[in-house]
């Protein structure tokens, strides 16, 4: 039980984008690192982190990129992007098949984040008040840069099309997986919550780890069964990582029911061929 | 010159989107109303405001359907929306083709406009200072709904879809250009005007009109020449508005300016055949 805790945490809310990652964004292209003494989420994160870090340069006028850039990388990381790798992994695909949607995913997380601490006029209610958290810029840059942050994963997203289209129809339909994630639909999802609590705690993050895994499926090639499996496991460690983050201490009755969703994740795993589902297995502390 | 100016005031920005539109949602399929005593613009307007409100239902939880309707209808019309439908038809083809994406900019732009006119801790500097308007909803409620919006138009483009994926190439291209006019690269566009302003000026006018009439002329099956032509003219457009909404009073050296670019803009149009620019060219009070 407290495997599991603790790996999920470990892996995907302890360490924040601005910590020195093992200077993998000087090597390319990618390759998968676990010889090279990284966990394999932490490869996953790596090389997420050197994509965007490619993709978001700070340039003129940096009045605009330098904001977006610090508040992408200073937002936590999300298992939703390292689950989106993971799960193309998984039915055979390539990290490169992937690792845009990872980013994307990530950049729609930071958008999301930034907008939740954003300081308004009128006080928020949240159920789980959110800590306060360093501002270098103005209300106005943070929400501005939000604005912008958004439509860039999608710019990244469609700018990925093979000149001959082959992947068009894959990125449409991640399109539309990320933006009902975190569009109206996002906003109002979740079970067993009251609406109000989901209306007020934007951050999708139960919508966005299913979504990061059915998009890693549905670009590595999986066909219907592995993404609906795989979304769902995704979904299954969303709603465990926010039932674990509202925890103020270990309750009894809670970890019986992360240890139920835990369960039923790795049912879903279990379509896979064994060999291959060891990686993404870990992050159950499997 | 007055004409000019009222003739784009008019089509543009005067017209509230909640004003009772003729009736016209009740009617299908879309067809040309200008024999029903509408103008070509209203005509477009109303088209755009019956496939917004097929698109969002007000439905449970109305939590969030309902501010996220009132937010898109209480924007003021967008004449970029307006010429990704005129646009489309010049080059030959159908208002079906554009109205999907021709709704997707107008959410953006009420988007935008939502987060303009949000109540944040921090004052912001406006060149144009920013009227007040009336808020239904609380800034929690306004910020949460344009970040709603903004990925919505997003989902309503990309499951437009195809299904044989004919149309997904220039699905893709159309969202790349509107993530292009809304995103990083917008807040800094703007020629002759300072970077600051623009980055404070958030609405992206100027680039959002260029970027309707191309995605139009995209969709409607342009060539290169003509996307490129329309979306100059388009651009000149949102450079018009932009320039007469900024004065207090009318300026001869503005108005200079206007004619110029208004000269520049029908040049563009000069290209195609001078029967099939009749409609489009009205915009400039022609």
């Amino acid at each position: 039980m407290a495997g599991t805790h603790l790996s999920i945490f470990r892996t995907n809310l302890s360490r924040p984008s601005t910590s020195p990652a093992p200077s993998s964004h000087h090597r390319s292209p990618i390759t998968a690192r676990v010889a090279q003494n990284l966990s394999y989420w932490d490869s996953i994160h790596s090389d997420i982190d050197s994509h965007l870090k490619k993709s978001i340069q700070i340039r003129q006028p940096t009045t605009v990129f330098e904001p977006m850039h610090h508040l992408t990388f200073s937002a936590p990381k999300t298992a939703a992007s390292a689950l989106c790798v993971a799960a193309c992994e998984l039915v055979g695909g390539v990290r490169e098949d992937a690792i845009v949607a990872a980013s994307a995913i990530h950049l729609v997380h930071a958008a999301a984040y930034t907008h939740d601490h954003l300081r308004l006029t009128t006080d928020r209610v949240w159920s789980d008040p959110r800590p306060e958290i360093p501002h270098l810029y103005g209300s106005n840059i943070e929400l501005l840069t939000g604005d912008g942050i958004m439509p860039f994963a999608f710019e990244l997203l469609a700018q990925s099309m093979d000149p001959a289209g082959k992947n068009s129809d894959e990125l449409l339909r991640v399109i539309i997986e990320i933006t009902r994630a975190v569009g109206a639909e996002g906003m109002v999802a979740g079970e067993g919550y009251e609406v109000e609590f989901d209306l007020l705690n934007s951050q999708p993050a139960r919508r966005l780890h299913g979504c990061g895994a059915a998009c890693g499926a549905i670009l590595g090639g999986g066909n219907e069964e592995e993404i609906g499996r795989l979304k769902r496991c995704g979904e299954y460690v969303g709603k465990i990582q926010g039932l674990l983050s509202q925890m103020d201490k270990v309750e009894g009755g809670k970890l019986e029911l992360v240890e139920k969703w835990r369960g039923l994740a790795l049912k879903e795993l279990e379509y896979f061929d064994s060999r291959k589902i060891e990686q993404i297995s870990t992050i159950f502390g499997v």
